[in-house]
């Protein structure tokens, strides 16, 4: 039994439904359009991309299961207007589905995607990976998102440690990338896999972190897993999640960083990983 | 101009070179055959299945430039015999291209793939990771091989810490599922692309160094970000790797690892991330 609610997104008046509604064309086809409320420098976030990806499998009445895995490429930039999404599942086995995805404009495959769902059963459980222990995110200023990008004004986001160097309060290069923020979609909205997975991108870039400048920057390849499942996020509800990237290396006009976001009661959602290009 | 030598694939003798052996059908079509030599306890190695989908991108002529990032689905077994790679493009910019490939049998769809590839440049660089702190390989007692499948006897592994419980020193449950080792071609062979992706794959499911029981495993998808270009993997030669996996999560019949693969000299060549089905 599908444990989504498969009732196709509608604007609910939260921009991240308005941004994430997808019109069903044909089987595996859907219709959307880019959302002025979630641009970036250039194209919209990427973690609204991911979100738009995801959901048109979680509409799709042949999906099996929850999102279990998610990537997506970014190739090129997503031009404002409307964009088609096919899916399409490549094997159905009786507890998992493996899906491929693309985002198209006219003949332009700016994103490609991928994406595994599954049906989880109780099994012995561990959380190796250490949350982070920091203060509540009571205790700390929410962001001025003032200067920048349009998609950061739909998060409250909270950092902790970590912040990019160019806004302070250490303003110079930092001897390591590590962030640490609280983050909830604003307003709040309850969590859900889309919600999830466009908070998976919600990290700055860790080259802004680290140097003191700023520089052309893109996600290239954006990895999810998923680790809560569809009650678990329902228990979650809308409150904070605590959020924490790593860079590992900068090398060659790429870097890669890891990150994890958190409930505030321990509970590790998701783990995810990216490759990113800069210009330096 | 392309960094690749781009001459096909031929057995040279070693079983990696012959198990990625691939055959030009049409363009983006290549025909190869499993090889009994990386068999797994069922169907193939993962990491050989990741080379092969690799090796399809490199040697067709449209590529541009080196592996950054790969992703490959496990969606079902691969089974003996033949099967068919279909490789395409579906954007390709100044410096960079994004491929998506399937590994096909029939009908059956047993894998997925995606990769980004692209030409790297000079840029500030650093590496945050840290590299263990280890012994070096020559004091560390190759793996017994026998009992475990035939695709380990292609690798001369030493492990430092984190051996699977069952097989001691340490047997029964353990704290953390932390492994690290010392691994390369057995016999040696010069590291390139394809014989990095299939290391990347090299680590015992975590859940064996955690828990005292065989269960069934299965990695469901795998990625790996390439940070190394071709000129630092060719002066790496046939030298030994020093490899690192640590578990995230475990739940619902699912979990995660992070890995590491470092040159001797503290090099990170790969990073890579995998979910993995288990039973328990």
């Amino acid at each position: 039994m599908p444990a989504l609610d498969n009732t196709p997104a509608t604007a609910t008046g939260h921009p991240l439904d308005a941004a994430i509604a997808l019109a069903p064309i044909a089987e595996g086809k859907y219709r959307g359009h880019v959302a002025p409320s979630y641009a970036n420098f250039i194209g919209p976030f990427g973690g609204i991309l991911a979100a738009k990806l995801l959901q048109a499998v979680c509409l799709d009445d042949r999906r099996l299961g929850d999102p279990l895995a998610l990537t997506v490429n970014f190739g090129g930039p997503v031009a404002d207007g409307p964009f088609d999404i096919h899916c399409q599942p490549t094997r159905t086995n009786r507890s998992s589905q493996h899906w491929v995805m693309e985002l198209r404009q006219g003949e332009d495959i700016p994103l490609t995607a991928s994406a595994v769902f599954a049906e989880r059963r109780d099994s012995w459980a561990d959380t190796e990976l250490q949350m982070p222990e920091v203060g509540g995110y009571a205790d700390c200023t929410p962001l001025d998102t003032g200067g920048l990008p349009t998609w950061v004004k739909n998060y409250d986001m909270r950092i902790v440690s970590g912040g990019m160097s160019f806004l302070g309060p250490e303003p110079g290069p930092q001897d390591n990338s590590e962030s640490i923020l609280w983050v909830r979609d604003k307003p709040p909205r309850p969590l859900d896999f889309p919600g999830l997975a466009a908070l998976s991108d919600v990290f700055f870039p860790r080259v802004f972190v680290r140097r003191p400048d700023f520089v052309p920057v893109g996600t290239v390849s954006l990895t999810t897993y998923f680790h809560a499942d569809g009650e678990e996020l329902a228990r979650h509800g809308h409150d904070f999640l605590l959020a924490r990237a790593r860079g590992n290396r900068f090398h060659g006009g790429f870097f890669d960083h890891s990150g994890e976001l958190w409930s505030e009661h321990g509970h590790l959602l998701a783990t995810t990983h990216q490759v990113v290009y800069f210009k330096h």
